[in-house]
């Protein structure tokens, strides 16, 4: 099956954004064995969407349209598209009534030029957004099937995989591409591929590749056959290997985050989790509750950015505050056990350290503290990042959840 | 001048990358004042790239493709180009020369597949590279003038920064594109668009365009004229009225998210700020942690997930916790209250909800509280998004430092 995309919008065109929705389409459809042949971008001018679409359908099977669905003037993807279908729009009461429901929901009016977004394509259908409130369509455009999804990434992302791909997953048939992705930290991506290096050139089919991001390493093994059955069985040996190679440095498979991973550690032993941060800000907490029913473990974190919360809230001494400061392994010990103590946790989990750019108590930009607390032990370990501000912290959350689960597993602690 | 930009490269197409050279040579072609109107993107396949190549070729003046210019077997952007052009390619001695020596200074042999780099279609002429080792091309194609440059991002700027860049703007004389967005939060994006809707329509230049995400409306005016300083001033009667319009729902300019303007307003009436976070699990902090320097006036913040949290370390009463429960007015009060204490904060902003899926302390997903605590001033407001997880944490984040911000300029608050 041939897919084009056409990405509607003059903000790509003046380079006000990257057309990222085009990516992570393009790696979907891949992963379905889909083949993309071309991309396009159009501003929101009408004639030049319909020639665009037109173009697309008229050498492709499926054409997966992105943006110009918004309720604004410029959001005219709709008329388009039923331009270059040869159709009709029309405006059904129930997707009025919808769309009404949701702003009423939120405790607001609908402006009436809202009411846009009920127009559906006759012959044609709508998808329901579960995020947003754009509808997106399907429509007919002579051989081709042509989708019109939002240009907003999460609200683009949710449609397409509720609707598009699965429906699309259905028109290929039982998938040939199976793919597993092996998440590992603590080895550098070099590293990795020296390990590997002889399974990355045994073959094209099943292969190994590698994503490096965020402080950690995607190995992506990928099978190509006739069932999705059948590579299954050529992958699983490749993946036994893979395993032995990196052993304990692999902390999940494809989605599992590493705070799903030990959040799902937690759950198995019953064991509650607290956090005490500086130069993270919250972001650990942050990330410990992007996972729905984090509740059931974790209790919370004492945010001291400032020395003197650190103090009074944790308890932290003043003459570790004074003497090795507030970016210490000393410091990060009391923390953790300030935040054991504070919230009554089972395990508590503490980071300090120097975001930069500046120096901060006393401690160069991108050194970081993390230590553990937890019945019967109390570990410390120290990096040195040479990133900046934003990965600085990224790659601290990383670094503290990697203990957690490398305690709760018995494995060996670094530092 | 109307320009199109053709992106060569199947690791486009199966999304391994995205198309970031796109963005960058159209934000170097607006500020030329040159109309950007399509970006294509095809993979490494002859037949595909000639056509692509005589379809840009055909509706706009030049065209800029990139990659495809490299020494391997899948580097074909060379002969494409002089097919599209319907010309031969030849060898001239002199670039062979110069491809050798700059392997010979490298102290490395060339390879022989090397020399394919050294085509050029005649007509045409060649870009010298600076950086890497692939020369770029111009040649006419019908009306157009094309140019190719290498796809590496790096490479690709160097040449067109030297070379392209000079030439266009030789080209299309003096004139200047000049942008200015106004950030808007508390108004839907329709809604902004019924009140700007006459001088969206009044003109194309200046401009006004839309761009919703994460709670905020980014509102684009743009200006063109012959230079940067014409620009501003046909900018800035525009810039005014749409003030006018959306109010004190413009909370800042171009780069300067909510948290920063929060902090800045922090800055200049030198107050201190800690929060009581629940269903952001830090998220709040660390959002205002992400400016550098946030350390001048962010205390730190309760995160206190678990009910008990709540009640052991903000001091919120059991009262409350049994009765109206931990997602209500009456918590998120407490909350601000208890966190103003617990860090002697001159301002407390807490946030309680449940962010879903499921209902969470006897509210419904979407439910969300927002308190402010301050000398003088105690002030609550309550949302209710029909968002997923994500997207309502990161909508009570906004909503909070819009609280802040609206209580530091003394505007009015609702709820």
């Amino acid at each position: 099956m041939r897919a084009e995309l056409v990405a509607v919008g003059t903000e790509l065109l003046i380079g006000q954004i990257a057309n990222t929705n085009a990516r992570w389409i393009s790696e979907r459809l891949a992963e379905l064995g889909i083949d993309v042949l071309h991309h396009q971008v159009v501003g929101d001018n009408a004639d030049r969407i319909v020639s665009s679409i037109r173009l697309a359908a008229s050498r492709s099977d499926v054409v997966i349209v992105t943006g110009g669905l918004g309720p604004t003037q410029d959001d005219i993807t709709r008329p388009a598209l039923a331009e270059a279908a040869g159709v009709a729009l029309v405006r059904p009461p129930e997707i009025e009534d919808e769309l009404r429901d949701r702003f009423r929901v939120r405790g607001r009016e609908m402006p009436e030029s809202n009411l846009a977004q009920a127009d559906v394509p006759e012959p044609g259908r709508y998808i329901r957004p579960e995020r947003g409130t754009a509808p997106g369509l399907v429509v007919s455009v002579g051989e081709a099937t042509v989708y019109a999804v939002p240009g907003v990434p999460s609200e683009m992302r949710e449609m397409m995989e509720v609707t598009v791909l699965p429906e699309l997953s259905e028109r290929v048939g039982p998938s040939a591409l199976v793919s597993r992705t092996l998440r590992c930290y603590g080895l550098a991506e070099s590293r990795i591929a020296e390990l590997l290096d002889d399974l990355f050139h045994a073959s094209a089919n099943p292969s190994v590749a590698y994503l490096a991001g965020g402080g950690e390493v995607h190995v992506r093994l990928t099978a190509k056959a006739g069932t999705r059955e059948e590579a299954a069985v050529v992958l699983g040996p490749l993946e036994e290997r893979v395993r032995e190679r990196l052993g304990d440095h692999v902390y999940g498979t494809d989605g599992d985050a590493m705070e799903v991973v030990v959040g799902r550690l937690l759950t198995d032993r019953a064991l509650t989790l607290a956090c005490a941060e500086s130069l993270t800000g919250g972001g650990l907490g942050e990330r410990i509750t992007a996972v729905a029913g984090a509740s059931s473990y974790f209790l919370g974190s004492a945010v001291t950015y400032a020395p003197a919360a650190k103090r009074s809230i944790l308890h932290v001494s003043a003459q570790t505050l004074e003497g090795p400061g507030p970016v210490s392994r000393e410091c990060a010990a009391e923390m953790a056990a300030g935040a054991r103590r504070l919230f009554g946790a089972d395990v508590a989990l503490a980071l300090t350290g120097a975001a930069g750019p500046e120096a901060h108590g006393g401690a160069e930009p991108g050194q970081v503290w993390i230590a553990l607390n937890a019945d019967g032990i109390e570990h410390q370990d120290g990096f040195r990042w040479p990133f900046d501000r934003e990965l600085i912290r990224r790659f601290a959350e990383l670094a503290a959840l990697d203990v957690v689960r490398r305690h709760l597993l018995g494995l060996s602690l670094r530092g």
